[in-house]
This record gives C-alpha cells, sequence and structure tokens, in this order.
C-alpha cells in the first residue's frame, strides 16, 4: 500500500494550519508514522518547491498558498513523476502473435488517456479545498482546529 | 505490479477476435504468462457473467458483445470490487491531534470523488473501442488481425 500521497495531504495541512511550525517528529505523531518516514516526503515537497525548512529554524513553511497548491502537484511531488499512473501493463506478451504485438502500444495509449482524466481532476482540486472539507467536518463537532481545543 | 487488468483485456480480444475459441494455454503463450494465472483471470471474468466455458468444448465464449462490453465491468471483475481504488489511505492517524482525527472521512470523501472520475471514464469506453485501436494499429503495417498473417 503506498500512503505517500495521502500522508503529504495530511503533512501540508497540518504545516498550512498550525499556529507555529512544526517538525518532522510532530508531523510524525499525527501522522501516526516515524521521522524518517516524514522528512522523506518533506524532501520530495522541497525538490518540488512546495515547502521549505529555513536554517536555524524548527519545523516547515508553506511556498505556495493553500488555495494555488494542486492535488496534481502534491501527487506529482511525491511520487516522484510528471504523469499519473494508475494502470499496470503485463511486460512480456508475445511478439509472434498478432495481438501481443500490438498489445502494448494500444493499452498505453488507453491508460494514458485514463490517466490524463485523473491527472485534470487533481489539478481541478487544491489544498485549501481539502482544507475546507476538513473545517466543514470539524464545524459539525465544535472543535478549533489549529488549536484541537474545544471552542 | 498489478497486472491482472491489462491481462484481461488482452485476454478478451484474443477471445473475441479469434476464429476459433482459445484455450487456456493459447492465450497464456500470446499474453506471455502462465495457463494458472489465465484460469484464475477466467474464473473472474466467469462470475461477472463476461466470459463462458461450455462443458465438452475447448475455449472460452463472450457473453457480452464487445460494444456493450464496458472497460468498468472487465476492471470490476478482475479486481473483485464494485469501487474502482485508485489512492490508499494512510492506516493510523493519532486521533488526539484534530487533523489526525479528521483525516480519514475528508481524504475518504476526497479519493472517492476522484475514484468516481475514473468509473465514468472506464464506464464510456467498451472493449470494442480497444479492439478498434488495435486494427488501425495493426493497418498501418499490413497484417490480419484473426489470423495474424501478412496481408
Amino acid at each position: 500500500m503506498d500512503t505517500r500521497f495521502s500522508s503529504a495531504l495530511h503533512m501540508l495541512i497540518l504545516i498550512s494550519e498550525a499556529e507555529t511550525p512544526m517538525t518532522s517528529e510532530q508531523i510524525a505523531g499525527s501522522v501516526g508514522t516515524n521521522a524518517t518516514y516524514i522528512r522523506k516526503i518533506a524532501g520530495s515537497l522541497k525538490k518540488a518547491g512546495i515547502i521549505e525548512s529555513r536554517q536555524g529554524v524548527r519545523g516547515f513553511t508553506l511556498l505556495i498558498p493553500s488555495e494555488r497548491l494542486t492535488l496534481l502537484s502534491i501527487y506529482r511531488a511525491v511520487n516522484g513523476s510528471s504523469c499519473v499512473s494508475l494502470f499496470d501493463l503485463h511486460q512480456n506478451p508475445n511478439d509472434r502473435c498478432i495481438v501481443g504485438k500490438h498489445i502494448k502500444p494500444v493499452l498505453q495509449k488507453e491508460f494514458s488517456s485514463l490517466e490524463s482524466v485523473v491527472s485534470q481532476a487533481l489539478n481541478g482540486r487544491t489544498l485549501k479545498n481539502i482544507i475546507d472539507m476538513m473545517r466543514n467536518e470539524i464545524d459539525a463537532q465544535g472543535t478549533n482546529m489549529t488549536s484541537g481545543e474545544q471552542k
């Protein structure tokens, strides 16, 4: 199970909404994983220019406003790929069969087309959308997002 | 790598287009895998009412015309699920953090919405579409799909 995307979204909500910058250890505590895994994801997000950590300052800062940070750019950053890849292709079709010979380019084209539908959907959603969904979820229960305290 | 969907599409093109019914062994030879794996996929496709094998007759028959057989029904059959699942959710967010407490329902909703975009795209495509793409691919090279012979 690959939960890098889901963990990155959790992490970015924390970085965006926390009143004081959160460290890898604090983020790991909320995501329910270890700090090494969080630092690995942070490395990918830094490389993509999404977050930064300044020398001498603990914790991470968001470099792109949440309303302009698309889910596609987050997905691409943590998967280290410019494409969304959802469907795997079998690797050894038999070239001596006419179907086996032509299946790869045909399915590659079909899968790319399906994957571009997801890319477009991810590109139309932002971190802000997710944060707003979370606010709505929390509002019903009367707690405050940044402090976690009861209102 | 999960290539059940891609292998099932290859297999169904063969079943649909072959002049005489093909056995698991023959299909495995074209897909580039073993007959046990093909029989496993065949089992899922039979269970979903997509193909059948008649007692005393070798090979498989398509039960749904290729122009009505959607990629969604094939995907569902081989993945044994009524939902398209593309994104995994991290399993242990910390309930004592307000974000950790609410992340699961929020991401479940978001991922379901993204997955329904793919379901719709898969539902809008049929085995016939894939076969037509393959015919176009083959036409350029002057070979015949069912026999594999040069025209």
